[in-house]
């Protein structure tokens, strides 16, 4: 059996594409274009959740938060995407 | 002049290490503790933006984000770092 290890994940989760995102265009029409900043084209908001998980390897990590994920309903697969990206072994 | 081109530059606001993240604890405590999932280590939240920027280098997209974080006070410096990444062109 492989020695356990620290790994990190990130999750970002995200309104879906179609979606409205109402604090991102926010952010956008008050803030950016208030202040002339012109050459920003998009502005989209979402959630980060970063993840420390004991695995025997990266994926076994990354399928560790995938399945909590869908498990405990951290996001709402009708309106959210959901990422989950493995960022390798923690020292 | 180079050409103007689309990056993507993702930003990245959490609480600083030391400050309190009742977020990132309380689905610690109660959901992922309450599902058995004993290997998940540790949880912080934050909160995550996608720009795209019209810029003439992924250096300029990132300086252009980076002024703009801290110009329009996206977030506050006294609790929340603020990391900005760089994915490249955008075809």
């Amino acid at each position: 059996m492989a020695k356990m290890q620290k790994y990190l994940v990130e999750t970002i989760i995200e309104n879906k594409r179609l979606a409205k995102d109402p604090e991102g265009e926010t952010i956008y029409r008050e803030l950016i274009n208030k202040g002339g900043y012109d050459e920003i084209i998009s502005v989209r908001s979402g959630k980060y959740l970063r993840f420390v998980v004991n695995a025997q390897s990266q994926e076994e990590a990354e399928k560790t938060v995938y399945k909590m994920c869908n498990d405990i309903r951290i996001f709402n697969p009708v309106v959210h995407s959901c990422k989950i990206i493995a960022r390798g072994k923690i020292p």
